[in-house]
């Protein structure tokens, strides 16, 4: 797997230095624009191409009353989506993004976790390449992020898998569910863990058995930038879980990732700690849809915007420290 | 002093609850949203006029050595801001803020508080309405920055004097500084502390006692925006310690304001704490000029398209919660 440039890390870092500011006092605006630096390979990187891909699927587990919302909502706001009248479409167009959206077999819900697989094998492999391939080659910077009624639930029981802990660990209230209905999500996550525990070897198996098809396609698409060396801000608690099974058993994975933010889905903040990401926003956002991350943008575009434009201290003849 | 529209509020938050999106889960953007709703006094508000100013001055404190860099620098920073090379430009840019930079009578450092009155009675009067006079009533929403080697000392008085406690609770690192400057500043706190406390009887009392030109300069501005409804982004530690004195004895007097940020320097969470204000970006800046406000005003962009342009659950044919 590609690591970042370490010579271009050192040239923008130099550069840091000897703009006009205090050392440091942009904080965590200076640690984006060296990440930028790393992957793009340039002392001054640029922001031209920003892509976001929303996957979306629907799960069979919904229909064990585990999300406040129908599942017909997914393809609903699919076409929302390619309408333009959703949250992302709003925050995307704010910070300069191209939106791709990605359906995948939305006629076709993946069965219920509780009782069979999510997929068959060649089910998952087909969402893995459907994310790998929706990844824009030029994209200088990528978030991704999902659509698809129940996910939640998957990706509990996908961190639950990873990390440990079970269903009361990681099931939160999704969209907005009531007590009984977390009740019955930390149940089917239960249900889940114990019916496919002992047949998950890999990475593979367990976004297999526990995903869906949204899920593995982010998790296509991160791993895929990783090799194109395109950066990646990581959305919420579900688009991280989708990394969780590779970052368990290699945690090197997330290197080329950001996390855009903490969401208020209860384990999203336990999550990100095992990845070992500290989140740029704390916004109590619990959206999806890439939404967090398309805040998260404009951070990035400030930082490389003070890191590109700003003078040095030799060029607008200002004194140094003392 | 005007309040915010609750009229407004109330149809923009009805607004919010028919957007395709569960109640509540854009978080804090739909605060803003509805508090940009109440201050603009319209159901959608609009971000046409954004503006950002910038204030400077310079300290007679500054010669106790209480920073990290010499006091010529604030008139070249200004010189940086005019040639568009500091950060608040770039970040200027990337928010799209109009800057205006209100540089107070530079050649005439204030006094050293820690023995005599920073400024006249006259003089705090003019760089209050300095402050006040450079809004633009345009504005749709305004940020306030400052600039002024050694200003951290004079903000650490004013949050003394406010809010009890002395130089060790308030007086921080500021630009860089060592342990023994921030012993150094400390001290000097405390002096002034005690040669002035008996004497402030007001708000203006401690301003002109304990402050400084560009200090007044965004209290003015501050309350002169909430006479015209204009709600305010405060920056970091010295914008909000410059409306500390007002607000210890009138916390109302920040109704229109949001905390941009909560900065790296000590005494800003303390600070924000006594204002009653929860900061939207925790992003480790200690650079003042505006830096973080701008950053933040980002947020707000995004909180307003997704108001603006969302599509409503009939509109889009979604369905709602279960």
């Amino acid at each position: 797997m590609p690591a970042a440039d370490a010579g271009a890390i050192a040239v923008a870092a130099a550069r840091q230095a000897q703009l006009t500011k205090p050392a440091g006092s942009l904080g965590r605006l200076e640690e984006i624009a060296l990440f930028m630096a790393g992957w793009s390979g340039r002392e001054i990187p640029a922001l031209d191409h920003l892509q976001g891909i929303v996957f979306a699927g629907n799960h069979g587990v919904a229909a064990k009353g585990v999300s406040a919302y129908p599942p017909e909502v997914t393809v609903q706001m699919v076409g929302n989506f390619h309408q333009g009248g959703a949250a992302i479409n709003a925050l995307a167009r704010t910070c300069g993004a191209h939106l791709t959206i990605v359906p995948i077999d939305l006629h076709r819900p993946t069965q219920d976790i509780s009782g069979a697989p999510a997929m068959s094998e060649e089910e998952c492999l087909t969402a893995l390449n459907a994310g790998a391939g929706a990844v824009d080659p030029r994209a200088d910077l990528l978030f991704v992020g999902e659509m698809g009624i129940g996910n939640t639930t998957p990706a509990a029981a996908l961190c639950a898998q990873a990390f440990g802990g079970g269903g009361a660990d990681w099931a939160g209230r999704g969209t907005g569910l009531d007590a009984p209905g977390v009740a019955r999500k930390v149940a089917v996550v239960d249900e889940a863990l114990a019916l496919h525990g002992a047949d998950i070897r890999d990475p593979f198996d367990a976004l297999r058995r526990l995903g869906g098809r949204e899920i593995a396609a982010m998790a296509g698409a991160i791993v895929a930038s990783r090799g194109m060396r395109i950066p990646v801000l990581l959305d919420g608690f579900i688009a991280c879980a989708s990394i969780a099974p590779i970052a368990a058993a290699e945690p090197d994975i997330t290197a080329h990732c950001m996390a855009a933010h903490c969401s208020a889905e209860g384990g999203h903040a336990r999550l990100l700690a095992h990845l070992g990401l500290a989140p740029l926003l704390h916004l109590a956002m619990r959206l999806g849809e890439g939404s967090g991350a398309a805040v998260a943008a404009q951070l990035v575009r400030s930082a490389l915007a003070a890191h590109a434009e700003m003078a040095t201290f030799a060029q607008a003849e200002v004194a140094g420290a003392l």
